[in-house]
């Protein structure tokens, strides 16, 4: 096991009606900003729930945050919280809004010249952010409990993410029936998003970190047996709320305590989302397999151990397959085709942009713009 | 699964060497009491590493919380306290430590006449306490990052628990190489006591909530992986760090989360170390054979499914024996008589005591003053 630190001070409120709770959570002697995204919350009854606890506040709201939130509405949403004075934003949506709005929290009280740089630098120019709470109505990205935020720029088809002590949300309120409106397609997006964090934690070299390992593939587990079932009845209360903890714990700091991360299908499936629009989880559903394919002598032990453990297969190649059996078998494409997109054509825009960018993944850093070419061109 | 809220503000810093980082994390500007037990940590090295950490901070002393920390102590504590104008307090050692360090924190800001009442009232009666920070030297009760304390009072042999989210570690620090000084005895007991602690919040009934229940059976089968090895090499460095891990997320809110909970064990081993003087694992260790027996029927479910996937036994009584089998093979007695306690006279005393304070335990509240008394009875 490495060294480590481990802090997460996020307040989770989980279960039904536990929006009311969030009366005694924003403070009533500032001006909030209540961002969200379409409207959808309006249709679902979450927006009533909201406006309803927080009758005594001073709240504004900015509608309009879209899915892979942008730099250039996040910035309008600054300057409302300049215009009005803003101390406190609540996030209410899934998580292109609570990563939009912790952006809007860092860079309406960043003091250098371009808030770009918060992306560029990863949050390393933070000294401070907004206060931020979340009602959270889409399980997948965890963000809802951890400092991370990834913001695409539409001039320029850049998606970046940054991470800050600083954008920890205060609190997060995870009520399953108010993702029971959730069409089929988020919540495979979710189930899959969800466990490929995981993985992203987990399918690495084996680093004396048996628990570690364990809380893994116990997130694992869990979406394995509850995933099909709350797609198959979307109003099942019990299996998506064991659906919502899982994708909340799957990237919340727990799993990766001690332990080498991966990181690879991330960084290669944000290009793919930036070039062509698949949605995130669609584009991990493709790529996952391409680097376990092509790490397949470095991930070896580690993916003997998964295929045994939560599948009770033997070989590495086995519980590969397994997988993708498990994501197909939840409707989630998982090659190139399915999109339509040209995997050679891809693979030289990604080669080319991470070779600008000098970027090289993995666990082990072995990854190089080459590498990530080579397991695109595996996913045609 | 149940509405639950959860919140665990305590920064853990994890691995060798990290007792340098509380230089950073203590304040410097204000008097700190640094508060320890009978001085190994002057024989193992610790107390140096945190003088030296803490080398430009104001410090002074409190030795001597006793195992089993006494309000007498504890309230001679409060005295420097105040003497001292101490607005931070550093507790560095093991549960007793910080137990009492947590019940110093919060008598010395507690209004009312009588600080026994944040006892009596379970902590209920607590608006706030001092800042507590944590050099943990003795992986097992898991206090170093929750909000629970016990406390024995001498004149009435009583010992009593409270807990308050004023109470939460401000960070603690986790070297497992700080631990491996400690006798055999000590790590046997922090194996058993984390594993019962798991117990306690999972060894109920089904309560949909899948993913609690794996993260819980992934402490148990990583108690039962790297126990044994830290007994018999007690400065495997590997070993160590997970049993540490281990016993901390045993006892941090994170496996209760939405489940129901029993303690009886714990409620019943309490009056037999208030009484007799065991240590508090070896009473765990006697005490919950009795109430799994006695609550065969109540906990068979889960019995079950715990046999099948951490001992790959079938029905609840292999689960029970094969629990019973593991803790004799670290050399921990599971019998009153091994410490020559009359199982009727102790069944009689802790049938009093619980009557007189009209106790019920249990995830169903079913395990009456009686109930305990048999379960007792049946450890002779």
């Amino acid at each position: 096991m490495q060294n480590f630190t481990y802090k997460n001070p996020t307040e989770i409120l989980f279960g039904k009606g536990m929006i009311a709770e969030i009366a005694t959570r924003v403070p009533k002697d500032v001006p909030v900003l209540m961002t969200y995204g379409g409207g959808s919350i309006k249709r679902n009854g979450v927006y009533n729930q909201v406006k309803a606890a927080l009758q005594h506040h001073n709240v504004c709201e900015f509608e309009g945050i879209e899915v892979n939130p942008t730099y250039e509405t996040c910035m309008k949403a600054v300057e409302v919280v300049k215009q009005n004075e803003i101390k406190y934003l609540l996030a209410v949506g899934g998580g292109s809004v609570i990563d939009g709005t912790k952006f809007i929290a860092a860079a309406a009280e960043y003091s250098g010249s371009d808030p770009w740089e918060i992306l560029t630098t990863m949050g390393g120019c933070l000294k401070s952010a907004m206060p931020v709470g979340v009602v959270l109505t889409l399980p997948a990205t965890g963000t809802e409990s951890n400092s991370n935020s990834v913001i695409s720029r539409k001039s320029t088809s850049e998606k970046l993410h940054f991470f800050s002590p600083h954008t920890h949300p205060t609190f997060a309120v995870l009520d399953p029936e108010t993702t029971f409106s959730l069409p089929v397609k988020q919540v495979r997006n979710g189930i899959v998003d969800a466990f490929v964090h995981v993985m992203e934690q987990y399918m690495t070299y084996p680093a004396d970190a048996p628990l570690q390992d364990r809380l893994a593939e116990s997130i694992l587990q869990t979406l394995i047996e509850v995933g099909p079932k709350t797609l198959a009845n979307l109003t099942d209360y019990q299996a998506r709320a064991s659906f919502m903890w899982s994708a909340t714990l799957a990237l919340n700091n727990l799993i990766n305590c001690g332990v080498p991360q991966d990181w690879s299908t991330h960084m290669i499936g944000h290009e793919l989302t930036a070039f062509y629009g698949p949605d995130h989880a669609e584009t991990l559903a493709v790529v996952l397999f391409g680097v376990w394919q092509h790490q397949l002598a470095q991930k070896e032990a580690k993916l003997r151990q998964y295929g045994e453990r939560v599948w009770g297969v033997k070989t590495a190649q086995e519980a590969i397959d397994a997988t993708e059996k498990f994501f197909l078998s939840l409707g989630m494409p998982t090659r190139l085709s399915h999109y339509k997109i040209d995997a050679a054509e891809a693979a030289a825009r990604v080669h080319a942009r991470f070779t600008e960018r000098g970027s090289v993944f993995g666990e082990r850093g072995d990854i190089t713009p080459s590498a990530t070419a080579a397991i695109l061109r595996m996913r045609a």
